[in-house]
């Protein structure tokens, strides 16, 4: 249980430590010349990495992405670099169908047709993101339901749909390598915040960049807390009802823990 | 199991990290204008913010206050930001009711009530903490008693009470919102030095900001040492003839590990 | 499982932020002025007690001593404070009934009975290791016998004895506070290595300071793999042949982590 | 569960903490003069030490080595010290029996005859990592079979082969300190990426120096997770056919994580 708290205590360390690393082992920062959006998203984007590599969400994989401001069937996203490490020149423009605008020899993400499929169905969803952490794996595995255990995980509402591609597509490499797969991923999220795959991770979906990586940290959180209170007895979850009012109250202060991440990051590129 | 001691030791490292952070990251500290408190008062209170976040008994979100020195029937608590981030600038006064008295155009946490119902009928409380420690909250929702496992938790005593807040009022958004919730909280923690708040978190009030710190740090390491050790067999908790006599000594040497607290987080503002 | 390493790793982190920040709080250090003891046997006591808090063995409470090399009988201690923050200058000396030769307005351990009894009895024992660990706690409530999973603990031989102080003296405050509390220990612990005190702690003994830092280490780390075997099933420990082997050779290497752990630590006063 | 992130983690944080004091704390490195292989050879088995000290996949123990380009029937190795500690100065050579072709004076790991049995048997292998990790202690000690719970650690293929010492040899010191014990060990591995041995620890192999401590990593995570998972209910594990093919992909981008573990680390010697 305990290694909740750690995992948010740890991770400022490590993002604290990895600015001055990483800030002393790169060149300066470039503007991404071919992008036209708003920088401040752009800038939300690149933090969201940095946060959410440092609250252990992402490890060397996973990734980010926010609806383009330019041309909302687009979205944005970092190339193929571990998310700890983007700066917001490492930032690309996707289509619709998850294909970059203008690759400039830039690799892309082979799994970005999770963004863009959900994107595609979700006119709601402003931020996407993926991550394979180990908290929730579980969940995805054994058919035990991730429920709101607590207020500020009342978003996960009546519980978390699980996606296993091999009941539709057998024996896969387990990415959502193509738009087939991210349909089918998108379909079974439906209009929930949180998704996960079956050996594979999960997705938070959200309308804001701040509250999706919320979601993505508590979802996290929950799962810990989920799999510890199972080993104490029959847990009362949250109520319908308390799930509702709880997610709207505390996803409207969402600007508290956002700030302290932010400042635990540092100064980002 | 091991993951308790790693989260003061981690937390060290995140508040010295944090420190260099934050203090780079913002403008010189500015006295608080309108406090007339012992300086003494105000600086262990941000202290006690700065310490728990370190030690992940808060993360984003929970509070800390002290009773005034000035006036008893008012307390002093931060304005509604992440505890991390806590300067003595940022501490404001509660009147009774939980009222801020000069508010000027500065947040409040929804849920001050809590600490103005404690104060309101704990004359011998002098200090209170609000947190959603992770590691408590199976306790609040699986009707588990969290138990004085070892001397350091003595202060549990015959065990922690639990408010649910479902039970007389329904369907809430959680929160301790109004006074009538905050007095509902106050009569269930009774004479108690921690109670838990079911799918929310816990309080732990005391009278005197080290012991209040001690007490919420070794609530949480308690929770996760039962919660091993209810894995390995039946626990032998200690009789209330050794929690009372327990308690008595180690208290008295709070010093020793408020010392080293603080000279973690080191300076404040 | 996890935890186990992250303890290690995390430690690390702690100590060198540690020694950054302690470093800047406190004045410059002092030799010990009445101390004609090999300085190498008290540096390696501070550095005893900055690793042992650096590796969460040790948190706010808890102590290391050694045995006088000047009066055989005596031992060396620090006065009564954090083990994180122990100098040189912080080192007194004890005698065989645990009491300062010359304390000089200092305050003791109130525990140093621990010490004092262990000395008496035990020749071989060069240095003593006192710790509330919460890894350790469930062995000491529940009847679970810990055991060596692995060669590196290979010390904990055929297991690891417990002593319950309410079983011949009732109702305390759970504290070793005198000589009589001592001797009882010391009875229990017998030619071992290690020994648990119930709902408090445990101790480690050896033949040096570089030994008994790791015994003390491993019986922590231990005590979570147990723990985590135990869900598995049922674990095949150490043969008492591979035990008294695997401790040989091991415990013949201990100045690999030895350098690593100073190394960690930094430079101490 | 959470714990795994964290280990990845903190383990960022120690690494460049650690690089700190350590390049304070030792003389400036001299090229190892006597080898005349690829410098980056001999520069990523640098990383890889450091890499997996910081991950917590080696502590005070263990090693890494990698086949030699200029005598394939040779390997480098460390000379016997703390991987977390080790410098291009450090490597020596050793030749397929496991010897040390120029020791000067050195000390070599008494368990150097794990990486040459394994060079000898298996021509695809480029390089060995043998660790302690206490997340793997479980699965050696009570049959619980180690299998790919997800993508990332699909290279488990069909669960982990244990090495059990006792069986063939009975009691000895559990280390593996002859080519007798090597090459049963090398048969137990027959041709998988991964075996564990019995109240000891596991080895990795790999056909590159990322890959090994790619999937040291990786195999420490799945352990964790598996065991979580295991409390939850009946885990569905990825199919063999998801499992050739997710390894390759996922192998494919182990650039990926190894830029970010190396940035990390910072500046090697």
């Amino acid at each position: 249980m305990c290694k909740i708290r750690i995992g948010v205590i740890a991770a400022i360390c490590a993002v604290l430590c990895g600015a001055i690393a990483l800030s002393a082992a790169r060149p300066a920062p470039q503007a991404s010349a071919s992008l036209a959006n708003d920088p401040k998203l752009v800038e939300d984007l690149v933090y969201a990495n940095r946060i959410l590599f440092a609250q252990s969400v992402l490890d060397g994989f996973g990734h980010v992405s926010v609806r383009s401001d330019k041309d909302p069937s687009h979205f944005l996203m970092s190339r193929s670099m571990a998310p700890g490490l983007v700066t917001s020149k490492d930032v690309m423009e996707y289509d619709s169908n998850g294909e970059p605008v203008d690759a400039r020899g830039r690799n892309s993400y082979v799994e970005r047709y999770i963004h863009a499929a959900i994107y595609r169905v979700r006119p709601d969803v402003k931020a996407v993101v993926h991550s394979h952490s180990p908290d929730i794996i579980p969940y995805g595995v054994t058919g035990t339901k991730l429920l709101p255990i607590y207020h500020v995980s009342a978003f996960l509402r009546l519980g978390v749909p699980v996606f296993d591609t091999h009941n539709e597509f057998g024996d896969t490499d387990m990415l959502i390598r193509d738009n087939k797969l991210g349909d089918g991923l998108a379909k079974v999220l439906g209009s929930s915040g949180v998704a996960l795959i079956r050996g594979h991770g999960f997705v938070a979906v959200a309308e804001s960049t701040p509250i999706v990586v919320y979601r993505a940290i508590y979802t996290q959180i929950n799962a810990r807390v989920q799999a510890d209170a199972m080993k104490l007895g029959t847990i009362k979850v949250l109520t319908p009802g308390e799930a509702v009012k709880a997610q709207a109250i505390v996803e409207a202060t969402v600007g508290r823990p956002w700030e302290l991440w932010k400042s635990q990051v540092g100064k980002i590129e």
